[in-house]
C-alpha cells in the first residue's frame, strides 16, 4: 500500500477533535459503559479476531520473521480473554478527569481551583504486540482523550479488527466513532513525518519503540512527545549492605526478566565489600546464564577471565543490554557511584542496596532519576506496581510525566476561577 | 561581535551542568542568602548599572529605536531598588525543591514518595528588558535550577553588568558562580539555534518574545520547550449576565493594561442582551480611545459604523492586538461563544459574566482553556495574582505547566522508593 494522504489524516485529526471533545464532557459511568462493551465484545469476537491474527502471522512467518516476533503478534483466546481484562481493570481505575489537584483563595476573595482535564488528541505509535491496541485505547477513553494510534504494518490485520470491535462498541454506546481511530497503512513513514508535524492538531505523541524511533521523533517531531524510554538501571552495593539481601535485589534486577526497561543493567560494588561480593554474585548470575563485563578490578576478584566472565569497557556501561549481560564495576564511595549513574545512566530507576541513612540520601541526592530505590529491586518501577493501573509507558524524560505514564499523566490541567465581578487593580 | 562558537557553549552548558548538581543540594537557607546577597549588591552597584546602561541607551538611540523599547530599556536607581525587591520576594517564597506531592505504600510494604526536584539547566530567551535577567536568575537559583541567560543585544551591557553583580554575590557566598551565565551576543541566530538543539545538555528553554521567535524554535528547537505565550482572550457576556459587572469586566480585561497577554482582545455578547449592552459597551470603550471592530449585527446595534467604531472580520477574530482595539461578536449562547473561543482563542484566559450555573458550567467544559473566569477579569492570569510568587511566564501549551510559569513549575518530580529488600515476584 502507498503512502498516507496528507488530506486523510487531517480529516482523521478534525474528526479524532469532534470525538475528543465530546469525551471531555462524558461522566466516568457514560466512559466506562463504553469500556465494559468493548471489553465484552473482544471476548464475544475472539473468533473473527484470531482468524485476522492468523493471516498476519502466516504473512510474518513468510516474510521471515523471528520466533520473538512470531510471539508477540500472536493472539490466542487466552490473550484476547487477558486484553479484555486489561480493559475491564482501566475501567475500574479512578477516573482523573476532574480530579481537583490544587487551588486557593485569593486575596480578593476569588476562588481559584485547579483541575485535571483530557489532553485532546494523543498518538500513540507501537510495534508489533496487538494488545497494545486495546490497551492505549481504554487508556485514552478513560483520560478523556481522543486517539489516533499507529500501530506496525507487522500486525495489520489484528490491529484492524480490534479497532473495529471498538469502533462498534462505541457507537453502541452512542459515544464519539472516531475517539479511537487506526492510522492506514505507512511503510515509507511519510505519514508518521506528517502526524508528528501537526502542531495545534495532535496534543501528544508516544512513541513506543527503538533509538531508531526518538531519533526520528528528535529531528522531526513539532508535536509535544513523551518517550516510552530506554531504562539503563543500576545497582549499587554500599559498603553497609546486607549482602544477602544485595544478591536478592541483584538477580531480581538482573534475571527475573531481562527484557525490560526496568531491569538492571549496571552493578556497581564499594570496594570495601567487593572481595566477598564479587564471587558470591559472579557465581549465582553465572547459575542463571548471566554474562558479566566487569572492569578490572572486580575481573581480578572474580578469579580472572572465564566462560561468561569477561573485561569490559566504557561501552558497556553504556550500554542498554535487555539480555542476560550486566556490566560490573567497583567504586569507592556513593559518590564514585552517583558520578558513574549520572554519566552512564539513563534516569530511568536506580537502586541502592544499604544500611546507612547517610548514603541512602547521598544516593538519593546525588541522583535525578526518574526512580530511587533504597534496598528494594529496580524492577518495581511500573504503573500496576506503583498502584497507578495500567501505564502507556515508562517516561524519562523531565517534562510533564516521569516513570509510569498512566492515567493521570494523559491529563492536563486548568484553573477555574470562580468570583463576583472582581476586577485587577 | 561574531557568532558564537559552538565549544564555548559547550563549555557553559558543561559548567552550568555541574553547578546545578552543587544548587540541587543547596538548602534552602544556603539559596536564600545568596539571593539576599544579590539583592543587596544590585542596590549597592546601582551606579555601575545605570552607566552601563546608559551606554545600552545611547546606542539604542543612536541606532533609532523607539521610545517604547528606550523605555523599557531603562533602568533607574528606582527600577533597580524595583528589581532587588523582586530578588528579596523571591527569597521570601517556598522552596519548591523537596515538597512532596505524592506517594503511597505499595501492597508489599514499600513506601512510595514523589518529591520535586529541580530541572536541572535551563535557558531563558528574552527580549530588551533588563529586569528579567536579574528576575529570572533569581527564579532560577531558588529552584535549584542553572540558568543560561540569552538577552537582547539592545541590553548587553546592562545585563552584562547585572550578571556580573549576580556572579559576584554568588562567588562570595561560595555557591556555584556558573549557575548564572549570560550568553555571549548572538546577531545572526547562530548560537541561538545551536543552543537549542542542545539535546540532554539544556532541559527546558523558555522563549519570552514574539510570534517569530516561537517559530524558530518550533522549526529548530531539538530540548523542551515552555513558550510564554502570547493570548488571544475572551470576553462573553451571557444572557443572564448582571450588565453593570459586565461592563466592568470588559473595561478592566481590555483597558487597564491592553499591552499584556492576558488582556481581553475580543468581546462575545449573548444576543438577548446585546440591545442593551453593545450601545453601552461601546460609547464605554470608546471613551477610554478603543477602537472596536464588529460583526454586522453589533455594529448595527451600535449604531452603525462612526469614528472607532468599524466592521470587523475573521482576521479580527484571530488577531491579539496588545492594543487598544477590540473585535466584538454576537453569539446565540453560550455554546456557540465556546466554539467560537475554541475557533479563534489560543487557550489562554476566558470569561463569562452570567448569573447561571449552567451556563457557567457550559463555558467551563465546553472550553480547554487554561484559566477559566466566571464573573471575574482575565487580568488575573498572573503568578503574583495566584498566589504563586514570581513567575517567568505564562504557559498555553498542554504538556508540564499551564498558566503562570513560577517556582513549582520549574521542577520536575522523582520518586524515591525505599523498602527492606523487596524483589518483584
Amino acid at each position: 500500500m502507498g503512502s498516507v494522504a496528507t488530506t486523510d489524516l487531517d480529516v482523521m485529526a478534525a474528526d479524532a477533535r469532534a470525538a475528543s471533545r465530546t469525551l471531555a464532557r462524558m461522566t466516568p459511568a457514560e466512559k466506562n459503559a463504553v469500556l465494559e462493551r468493548i471489553a465484552d465484545a473482544l471476548v464475544a469476537r475472539a473468533d473473527e479476531i484470531v482468524s485476522e491474527n492468523q493471516a498476519d502471522l502466516l504473512a510474518a512467518r513468510e516474510a521471515g520473521e523471528s520466533g520473538a516476533m512470531l510471539d508477540r503478534l500472536l493472539l490466542d483466546e487466552d490473550r484476547i480473554g487477558a486484553m479484555a481484562d486489561g480493559v475491564r481493570a482501566i475501567a475500574a481505575l479512578e477516573d482523573p478527569v476532574g480530579a481537583v489537584d490544587g487551588g486557593r483563595r485569593l486575596y480578593n476573595g476569588l476562588q481559584v481551583t485547579r483541575k485535571r482535564i483530557p489532553l485532546g488528541v494523543i498518538t500513540v505509535i507501537y510495534e508489533g504486540r496487538p494488545n497494545v491496541t486495546s490497551d492505549a485505547a481504554a487508556l485514552a477513553l478513560k483520560s478523556g482523550n481522543a486517539i489516533l494510534l499507529r500501530g506496525s504494518r507487522i500486525a495489520e490485520r489484528s490491529n484492524r479488527i480490534i479497532v473495529d470491535v471498538i469502533e462498534r462498541a462505541i457507537r453502541e454506546c452512542e459515544a464519539p466513532e472516531a475517539a479511537v481511530q487506526l492510522l492506514p497503512p505507512d511503510p515509507d513513514r511519510s505519514g508518521l513525518m506528517r502526524l508528528v508535524q501537526m502542531e495545534g492538531q495532535i496534543d501528544l505523541a508516544i512513541p513506543r519503540g527503538g533509538e531508531g524511533l526518538k531519533k526520528f521523533l528528535g529531528e522531526h517531531s513539532r508535536v509535544p512527545v513523551i518517550y516510552a524510554a530506554s531504562g539503563n538501571c543500576h545497582v549499587y552495593v554500599d559498603a553497609s549492605a546486607d549482602l544477602d539481601m544485595a544478591l536478592d535485589i541483584t538477580m531480581n534486577a538482573k534475571v527475573q526478566r531481562p527484557g525490560v526497561c526496568n531491569a538492571a543493567e549496571t552493578l556497581l560494588v564499594h570496594r570495601d565489600v567487593a572481595a566477598e561480593f564479587i564471587p558470591r554474585v559472579t557465581r549465582a548470575l553465572r547459575a542463571e546464564g548471566v554474562e558479566l563485563r566487569m572492569d578490572e578490578e572486580a575481573l581480578g576478584l572474580a578469579g580472572g577471565p572465564a566462560e561468561g566472565v569477561v573485561a569490559g569497557g566504557e561501552d558497556d556501561f553504556a550500554t542498554e543490554f535487555l539480555d542476560l549481560i550486566i556490566a560490573v564495576g567497583i567504586v569507592d564511595s556513593v559518590d564514585e557511584a552517583t558520578e558513574h549513574i549520572t554519566r552512564f545512566g539513563s534516569g530511568h530507576s536506580e537502586a541502592i542496596v544499604t544500611s546507612s541513612t547517610g548514603a541512602a540520601n547521598a544516593f538519593d541526592q546525588g541522583l535525578d532519576s526518574a526512580c530511587i530505590y533504597i534496598n528494594a529491586s529496580t524492577r518495581f518501577t511500573d504503573g500496576g506496581e506503583f498502584g497507578m493501573g495500567a501505564e502507556v509507558g515508562n517516561s524519562t524524560q523531565k517534562l510533564h510525566a516521569r516513570g509510569p505514564v498512566g492515567l493521570t499523566e494523559l491529563t492536563t490541567y486548568k484553573y477555574v476561577v470562580v468570583g463576583e465581578g472582581q476586577i485587577r487593580a
